[in-house]
């Protein structure tokens, strides 16, 4: 397993979703950042499910700074960070021991490790996401001495609903304030009228989220390897159930011209910026001081609340209804992560610009 | 700059395209590996301009490798292959020093780095990519002795273009025999005459590659953050010019529900397989044994043959006609890059598997 | 700070001494690995104080497995193990607040992060090697899978006094059983006088741990950088307080020549092997089948139940007599901890080894 | 093998010592430091035999900067470095195909890769350092735009000889003028006829290199793994022929007591440093601004000009001479590569302090 992410400000994460605990270890984080307590739990609070068209199961979810931090301020040592799981019910999940539930990664994880925790996935649950939370509102806390970069994020896109405002126009308090992070009350009524209606039928929607980066300096990225774009794309390919990333115009670039889609330079208060921005912001891997413009999809939960065919350990398909609260869509928890999974390549990249 | 890419299976490169070589560096290629010249050098004519629909530029590309084999296998040093630059003309770029061109890298570079190379992009040229497909050339020798994994990829869409075919029926002798390395003889003609339109126009176009990868094991990839899907990713979005990435039924299953895009599970011949392949061969980030599947978007060129504006390093807007040869297109030849850092991607988790 | 070691048998640890807990975290112990919870109990009671002869503070150091372990079987997730601290009184060290103590690190750790936790010294307090001793316990459970190598380490120096006894003769049994780690009964009631010596006087004493790795496979190590000798160097170099390394005939080689310092060559039982063994059994950088040995030096503890002078905050020197129990020596102490390292770098260079 | 060294100023090197070339790659050197050829070519020089008391075999060691480099400047991008093998005369070797070569890594090579380069050593071969001072030299250059750091090191013992001097008066103009590269007059004529003695019989003898670095800036220096006394000790212990590593006191240190070993603080023109400096400026790690002070064990050359028995691939023990020029000692030698390996971790350190 590979459970560390970034190379100078480092996050590492342990813990399943039936194990004791879930917890986050930032190295790297340099000393002297005020420890804003109040940020990491309104933080881990936005991921919660028990939240209305989330899952039903409540976490209490209260972090416990366990290092690097003394009298409010964090001290250059690792930071520490645990998160109790109050709600293992390891019975409910025996009937699934002999199960690969199908599109889940029971079947890839046995196949690997020869061994699995059967108890709701393991590390491969949601659960693990609660980790990354930690490490990008610690991030934030490090990114805010910096910079004054903001990161917008909001589902744009649910099954076939789109949102009609364009990523320039997306707002913050308006996402928030939405119970699916929706951005657009135009289309949020419809995204609801769809979550209701996966919910009658026990079936799941995909989605995607939308990224602005605003307030980014000029210069982040590391060639060849470590470009911006790299980076993010890698960060993002690695949330649960993400199945898609496209920077800028993305893959509408691909149906373009040249002429159309080179973004024309224009110098504001002796600043160049671009009109347009298909680039989302990067070229050739390093922030060109536009916001970064991302998307990523995500893919409809596996679990649904449908009998469905799947395999055994005996090599054998069975039919099989999966008992339990099942979440139509995983995109709508994602947005917090896909945030803090952001904030980490920018602190990291930030660090290593030297 | 961050210039080694893979943490077992490691590349590092260097060099500029106006430099006097572009050097590749492996390490962590296993001893007793046997050394196929034939196969390095046949891989770098593949990518190598003058060719048809590409640049005309004359590039011999010979390589020459420094160490690490001996006796025609590898002997676990690192192997150092050096590829000489024979087409320096730093004069043509003159111009360019206090230019910085529209959508290219000279903007971003001069921001990062306060002193840029501007005889043709420097580290951001698409020369670059020859020390990739080298790494990728010795990837595949790697792989040969462990596995019987195959990539194939073809360009399967061209501006609005789109190949008729699918991706499980792309056939890698076809795609090579291809100048434009297209799958369908169908779209390929109007792909061809897409082409033709752009030169003439001087204008330019993106595109799209797909990426078919047969004999895959299963059990690849690193949770949580070297995920088979993650580490795909990030080497894509490294490549010049890519815009987007996604795996199996990428954006599309963002629009799906649950009942209709999970994989139904058969098994055939004590083998648990799928009967679709939504999930791109992946799931929570470990190889299923199924073919991995996936696409890359690329921009069109930003270097085209029509005047367009570009800022200066005095901060002005001035219209200028770039001089010289561009590529209508870099998918096609970014084909053989793709194929590239898909076996290295393969190579350095084969190796972390342990 | 950089708090994680290891490439592929990765240990992350955090944690204060004065802190709520101290924290470790194994990733890449590959799945299916017997957890042993008795010996990671008994090792952390090896170098728990409380014992004789080294200071009186009771610990209780029982470990929480949280993550990566699952119906006694490592699982291949990331093993995350936490012990909480059980005395932490800070109160005692506000007269330190504005101290740098002699030879400690307050001064260093001010100079570097500008903010310090002047508890008892922080991540500097020999606390944190508690999470070694949890890693290297795995890092044992890990290798006893693989191969049969066996670490021995004893104290064979105390200040002025050296045991009498080879480095071939130490043996395991004897050394635990000696609550001063020492190998050989003959010195061992000086090394005690010594110890009882220093306690009188309120002073402390350096001394030597030496190692022998018997049952190495031939072929770990990997040239050029992570050399066997260069990554147990590093290693035992990283632990508080260590002053010298050196491997086999060490700085006596430097004083011999190379008719006499050259290791002859024999054949036993097919098994190619060395009469001596002057480079402790490492060429190259890679094991050669014969014992790997070495010894660490360690200087005298810096905490003296004398007045010193000390530096303060406001750059003065002032004399103080530092309250509080001192261990007259941590070289006792330190032996579980050198034999942890050991075991984290076999453990790593063997996933290495490909 | 794992040829990079550093984590942001990365030196990854290759070649062998019969293979046409030795490269150097430098990633993570920042743009905009002036590259000085000279100081390039001059190390390179210090370190290459065909002087005085070194073998006489000519190597014309011209570095050929390849990439990172423009106008007199670095440029951000991996700084190429090609030196080629001018010597290369494969016939001398072939007696050797068989023979694991007395205290050489011939037998621990053929143990890891199963196949190995007999010509020499291939990459276990001395000219290996060659590609360390190149990175070493950058560096220097790098540094330079940094803080006033400066590296003297010394032949301070050379068998049973030792220098008279301090290692506080070690002088570095002294040093390079003396071509066995020691500091000291007095003890220098008694070295030189050691190493007239071990020529006449054709033996060899090991030898001490001491080396203080002046300059240093306090704060230098990454608890807990990578703390600066580890980084040094890995990078020491990683060159060729290395048996030991002591900083400050070292072994000397364990035979003392806490009262005399402790250093005092005095506070001068507000500076805080100490009275002695038995902890070789470093303090938990970090550096405290003192000078930075160690010594670095070097074994006698194991090839000698005597008959030896040496085993072979069929596991026989056979006598042999091994004929050809042979260094009495590397330590001279040792010289530069010690002061560059010091150079590229105090770079790495710099960059990462943050």
């Amino acid at each position: 397993m590979a459970n560390t992410f970034g190379t100078l400000f480092r996050l590492t994460t342990f813990g399943e979703s039936h194990g004791p605990a879930i917890g986050a270890v930032v190295d790297g984080c340099p000393a002297g950042v005020p420890f804003d307590m109040e940020m990491l739990r309104s933080d881990l609070s936005r991921r919660r499910p028990g939240q209305a068209n989330t899952t039903a199961r409540v976490e209490s979810d209260e972090p416990e700074v366990l290092s690097g931090v003394f009298e409010g301020r964090t001290t250059g040592a690792p930071i520490g960070v645990l998160v109790r799981n109050s709600n293992q019910r390891s019975k409910d999940y025996e009937p699934l021991r002999e199960l690969y539930r199908r599109s889940h990664a029971d079947y890839t994880y046995d196949a690997k490790y020869g061994h699995r925790d059967h108890r709701g996935g393991g590390r491969a649950s949601a659960r693990e996401t609660l980790a990354r939370v930690v490490g990008g509102a610690i991030a934030r806390m490090y990114l805010a001495t910096q910079t004054s970069v903001r990161v917008t994020a909001a589902v744009t896109a649910l099954g076939e609903i789109s949102t009609e405002r364009t990523i320039e126009a997306m707002d913050s308090e308006r996402v928030w304030a939405s119970d699916i992070r929706a951005d657009d009350p135009a289309s949020e009524a419809r995204m609801r009228e769809h979550l209701a209606a996966m919910k009658m039928t026990g079936d799941s929607t995909g989605g995607v989220v939308s990224v602005r980066v605003d307030g980014m300096p000029a210069g982040i990225g590391e060639p060849i390897y470590d470009k911006l774009s790299a980076r993010l794309a890698g960060a993002m390919m690695s949330i649960n159930g993400s199945t898609g990333f496209e920077i800028g115009a993305g893959f509408e670039a691909a149906r373009r011209t040249g002429s159309t889609n080179n973004d024309p330079f224009v110098v504001e208060d002796e600043v160049v910026r671009t009109l347009t921005n298909n680039s989302g912001g990067i070229q050739g891997g390093i922030s060109n001081g536009m916001p970064v413009i991302f998307r990523v999809a995500f893919k409809p939960p596996s679990s649904i609340a449908q009998s469905q065919q799947h395999a055994t350990r005996e090599k054998t398909v069975v039919d099989h209804l999966i008992e339990g609260r099942h979440d139509p869509s995983i995109v709508i928890r994602a947005v917090p992560v896909v945030e803090a999974m952001t904030m980490l390549v920018l602190a990291d990249l930030w660090r290593m610009k030297g």
